[in-house]
This record gives structure tokens, sequence and C-alpha cells, in this order.
């Protein structure tokens, strides 16, 4: 059924695809299935009594104000919050230097239209999160990888890549999408002193920095950023945008992220955001402003930790439990996923269709690298932050199965 | 104040620019000033007691699904009683056809991502709305317009720019933003008969469609193309994609619209959504469909029709007062906006200047021509949704006062 549309779409939207994830996720929703496949936060500790408390309290004393159109940059109260919260990391950002956006995927897309000509390198872990390829994909973006490991991307396989000049760097130092590693402190002023010598400033996505369940707080790049540090009065001439949201710390439903960047580009991508959305909710920034003020977010981020940490925990010990030797696991110290490596020759997708068979669910590593599936072919990103330890504990069994079978496949066909 | 990120902006950032309304209208918020500029509704129809018991019902009831991540598509309730609600003018979508946009801004910005190639050549009304060449421009549209009049789009001056093969044809049938005219019926057969023949698809824009204060429906473009009437089930085929929103009928802060179009069209348009915000907030899907539902929203949209055809009435009714006979102005039928017309020689931003001396804004009409401003160098655009009627008729007095100093300032000079 074609019609005549399809013979007039533009080019950039021929290498779109719909996500590998979008269409395993719809798989994955039948009941019997124990899924680690989503990125969701947990309903259960969504602060639902508080919401309703806000929308009574924003509607009854601000309806007027808070169903109207509203600026671009944002309700300058919540923008006001925000700022104050960050300078608790060290981030001395000043409302204008921050922009609502609606989710960091709309981040994402904006700053792929601002910085991405087609055929532009932009230098990215391996493995990373989907989205942001999703994002930069439209606009044309060749990537360059850099590998992973334990404490992060290897800071010592940047220079080479620098050399070839990328538009920017995106990086996720905290608690990665989808390995759950975490960027070491060294690393990070690596990492910084890298981008100065060669000009190449840096994306960073902080989602999850607050779910931390063990180990210290490590400094934000945008903080390490020597351009920030020598600012007079709020950081006007960053290397470093820096992300993140209140999908994890409140609700992902309200669609409530921001940027934080020097004020010319804030300018810039209020001008985007206008043309892409005009502005986010006001109704929703309003309400999570009502939600989140009064110390109330810090309170429901430590209730947050509690119930992730133990999620983290009883998968962590049923994997223990459960899984033969020769599989690997990272540990990671806060976030939503951990990340499993299974032996050289395993293909994840065979053993995806085995563990639907199983009734659990993961994603595939493949669909988190840039440029070679290849190499996330023996790996899977199992979620923790959205079932409960029980289930945990069964799908983790459950895997374990489809896991021990493909193994077994592995031996025989070897 | 340059940065590092200055020097890496995309080429496709250059011709951005903040829009003239957006600068315009920070000035025009001082409270002395009667602002006939934004486009905005009145606040005091907002349902906003609905709103609190819809609130209320969804977070009680489905709290953990409406604070979720959701189907990029949009919540499935709310794409049906959109369905059926558009059946009733004539639109057989079914729920497939239609996808939930954050605002219809949204909607003109995945519909440029989706078939704008830099260079190509989008069909404008001259004047059109704003925000859909801010969406357009970013994807480097470059435009042909064709004139308004009392019956909207000149069809007869179409079919020279149709031969140069426009990508598209974006068309405001009802009560269009800025110059509040109707394309009559006989019109709207004429351009569907050119957009066949030349095969030229069609976006038409229908925020305010709802809203008409007189005179008798006319058939929406989608209705009467012909590739539509062809459908066996559904509408499959069509060439025209059709936009509308709630944030006319409802409530613009809560960032609603919806395209209707063919099952492949909404497909890709779903890719492209999903790499650009993931979904529209899926909270205030949830509660505007508890708001609308059960008749509220037709309910609702009588209560509007009544307070705007007052003020227009009010509005007509001062100009006719207060303004000199060389000026003449539309009689919009619905909507939001009139368009008012001066004698030649009119500098509308010099009458803007005047007019904020008395206390008085409106939109100058250049901002609203896609290719040569001077076209709308004696035009304004004036919107009589948001002031109160008494305001209403102060601030055209006030508007009288700048406009007969301007055309004696007109008159001195010649």
């Amino acid at each position: 059924m074609s019609t005549i549309w399809k013979s007039r779409y533009a080019q950039r939207t021929l290498g779109v695809k719909s996500s590998a994830i979008r269409e395993l996720l719809k798989v994955t929703q039948r009941p019997e299935i124990i899924s680690f496949a989503g990125g969701l936060p947990a309903p259960d500790v969504f602060p639902v009594k508080r919401f309703e408390e806000a929308c009574h309290k924003v509607l009854s004393e601000h309806g007027a104000a808070a169903l109207q159109y509203g600026a671009t940059e944002g309700y300058e109260p919540l923008r006001e919050m925000i700022a104050l919260n960050m300078a608790r990391y060290g981030i001395l950002a000043k409302p204008e230097n921050v922009l609502i956006t609606s989710g960091s995927q709309q981040a994402l897309d904006l700053i792929g239209k601002l910085l991405i000509n087609r055929g532009d390198h932009v230098l990215v872990e391996a493995p990373t999160y989907l989205g942001a390829l999703q994002a930069f994909d439209v606009y044309g973006a060749r990537y360059l990888t850099v590998p992973v490991d334990q404490d992060g991307m290897i800071t010592e396989r940047l220079e080479v890549w620098l050399r070839l000049g990328p538009k920017f760097m995106y990086v996720l130092p905290n608690f990665q999408n989808p390995s759950g590693v975490t960027l070491s402190e060294q690393r990070r002023h690596e990492l910084i002193l890298l981008s100065e010598r060669h000009g190449i400033p840096i994306i960073e996505d902080d989602p999850y920095g607050q779910l931390r369940y063990e180990g210290e707080h490590v400094t934000p790049l945008v903080v390490l950023d020597r351009e920030n540090l020598r600012r007079d009065n709020g950081f006007t001439m960053g290397n470093v945008i820096y992300l993140s949201t209140f999908s994890k710390t409140l609700a992902p439903g309200i669609r409530l992220a921001w940027i934080v960047a020097p004020p010319d580009v804030i300018g810039k991508l209020v001008q985007l955001k206008q043309g892409a959305d005009l502005h986010t909710s006001t109704f929703n920034q309003f309400v999570a402003y009502e939600v989140a003020r009064d110390g109330f977010l810090d309170q429901h981020v430590k209730l947050i930790r509690e119930v992730y940490r133990e999620r983290r925990d009883v998968m962590l010990q049923a994997l223990h439990e459960y899984f033969p030797p020769e599989v690997t696991w990272t540990h990671p110290q806060g976030g939503l996923f951990l990340w499993v490596t299974m032996p050289p020759g395993t293909d994840s997708q065979a053993l995806f269709q085995a563990s639907l068979a199983e009734n659990v669910a993961f994603v595939p590593g493949d669909s988190f690298y840039a440029n070679d599936g290849r190499e996330g072919g023996r790996h899977m990103r199992l979620n923790f932050s959205h079932s409960q330890p029980e289930r945990i504990r069964e799908g983790i069994r459950r895997l374990s199965v489809a896991v021990k079978m493909q193994l077994h496949h592995n031996h025989v066909a070897v």
C-alpha cells in the first residue's frame, strides 16, 4: 500500500528505522513474560499522591497560567529550582543556563539539530544510549566509537579519533545506559584535558546521576571543565553541555528534562525549540515544580535509591546463583541497568528467542553499537528497576535456563 | 561573548532566528498594554474545574500508567476519541490514522522533517502562519506564495506555481491565521482538483475549525480529497494530511494536537517522533481524555464559541466606530484573528511603535509573509479571543489614535 507521500520523503528519513527495542518491547508486554527489556522506572514508587496534591494546588491557584501558552525557555521558578539543585553537585548554573525540554530525548534532538551537518562525525561510547543514535541519525551523523570497560569510556583510545575532528563527544558518565558502568574520576580529568587540547566539546548526558546506591559521587564533567572554572559569575563559556531529567526521579510520563549550556547556546536552542514544539507543557512544569519543592524531591530520591538498590542486589545475587561461570556481568553503582557478557560465539538474538520461550526478555546488546552491532552479539542489557524482587529472581532463573541451553548449543556447534 | 559551540552550529541553523512575534510579545506583556498581539485563548474559559476532576480521577485510578512512559503513537483511548469526533465532520479516520503530537507545532516540525530536502519548494498562502515557516525553514524550505482574499487562497493563481513541482501545499482553510478568512467551498474543490492534476499533496492545518461563530461548516479538504473517497475502509491513500489540536478547545498549556494521515505516513512520522521526544506526555493524554469525554468537549466548545463571538463582534463594532474610512478589515466567521488593511504607504512597524506609545499592541503584517515582508507592511493582525470585551473596545480606541496619527503623517509626507 503506497501513497503519494512515500515518493516525497526527504533524504534524511531514508536511514531512519523504528528502534529494535521498540519492536521488541511490543513482544515483551505479554503478561506472562518477565521483562528486563524496558528502561522503565518502577511505577510502585511514583509519588502519585503528591502529584494529586500538586495538580489540585496548581489548578486552584494558577489554573489560568498553567493551562496557557508559556515561554519557550520554560517556567521560571522551575528553572531556578533546577539551578539551585544542581549547585549542590557543583554545577553553578543560573536559570538562564537552563532550558526545559520535553524529555531528554528532545534535548538530544535539539542538540543534533544545532550541531550536526550531514556527514559530521560524532564520537560516542561503544555501547551507547540507543535514543541518542536515533536523534543524531536523522541529521546525518557518522560515528566514531570508543569502547567502554569497568571504568567507563577507555580514554586512552580517544586521541586517535579526536584528531579526526568529531563535532562533539557524547558521553554518559554515570551508570551508563546500557552497560551500567561509571567513568572514573581519573578518566574524567583525562577526557576534559583531551577535549581542551583538541577543541572538541562534550555533551554530558546524566539521567541517572542522583540514583547512586554505593560508592562516592564522582565530579560531573561540566564541573571539571576548566572553561567553566574560569567563570566569574555563573558559567558562560563552557565546553560541556549537561543534560538531566525528572524521568527517573519523579516520573517519565510528564516528559520533563533540561539542558545546561552557555547562554548563547541556550539562545540558539530556544529558537530551535520554538520551531519544534513552541514550549514544553506549561501545566506539567507547574505540577513538577509543586511536586519537587520543599525538599520533596530529595526525600523521594532517597526512597527510589533504597528500592532500586534492593532490586539491583537481588538481580546480582540471582545471577551469581543461577548463571554459569563463563558468563560475567557489570556491578553498577547506580542507575537502572546491568550488562551481561557471554562467552565469544554467543548470538544474543538467538538467546533472545530462546528466552522468550522461557517467558523472560532482555535487550540484545547489538542495538547499542553505533557502527557494528556484531560487537554487541554476546551482550545483553538487563533492567533491574522495573520488576519486583521476587519477579527478578524468577526472571533470572528462567533466563539462566535459556543461557545454559545456548551455551550448550554453542559447545555442540564448536 | 562567543564560545566553542558557535563555530560548530550546523548550516541549517544559520537562517533560524527568533520569531519577530516572540520578541514583540515580551514588550507587550507590560500590564498597562492592551495586547491584540498574542494568539492566546481566553484563560477565563479554561475548564479548570473539569481539569481538576480529571487529574484526580486519572491519578487515583490510573496513576502508574499515566506517569509511566507511553507509546509513541499516543494513548489509544484518546486516539479513538479523536477519530470518533472527526467522523462527525466527515473525516473517516481510524485510530491508526491518528498520531498524537506535542502541539501542532510539533506536527509541523515532523512534517518538515519527513518531507523537506534543503532547497525544496513549499507552497504557502500569503500571508500564512508564522510558526509553519519557522518549522519548515530549518529544513531548508524555499517558498512559493499564493495571495489570499476574502475567500481564502486565490486558487486561480495556483497552477503556475504547481508546474514548478513544490513538495507540498500548506493551507489553513478555516479562519486562517493571520487573515481570519475561510477558503470557499468552490475553491476547495478547485484546490483538490489541482492537487490531483499536478500530483502535489496538501497539508491542511485546522486549529480553529470548530470555532465557527456564523455561517455554515465548509467541508474539509481531507474529506473532498478523491483519493480518500476511494477508500474502502478508513482512509489509506489520501493526498491530504490533516492537522488539528486541543489548544484552542481545551487549553494550549497541555500541548496536545494530532496528525491524520495514511498509515504508512503515520508509521514514518512515529519513527521521527520517537527520535524527537519519544512520545507526548502520557499524563496529559490521560487527563485530556478524561476532560473531553462524555460530551464535555462539545459542550465546552459551545461556550467558547459564545464568548469569542461576542468578542469578535465587539472588536468589529469598535473598529467601525473608531477607525477612519480608509482602513478596512476582514469579517472572520470564526477563529481568533482579524486582519486590518491600511492604505498603501503605511508602515506597520512605525504604526506598531506609535501604538505602543498608546499602550496597545498588535502584530505587524510583515511577519506573516514567507518571501517578501513588504507585502505585509500595511497590515496588522488583531487577536480578539484573549481580552475582555471592555478591554477590546478601549484597545481599539487607543489603536485608532495611533492609526489616525500615522495616516496624517503619511498624508503630510506625501
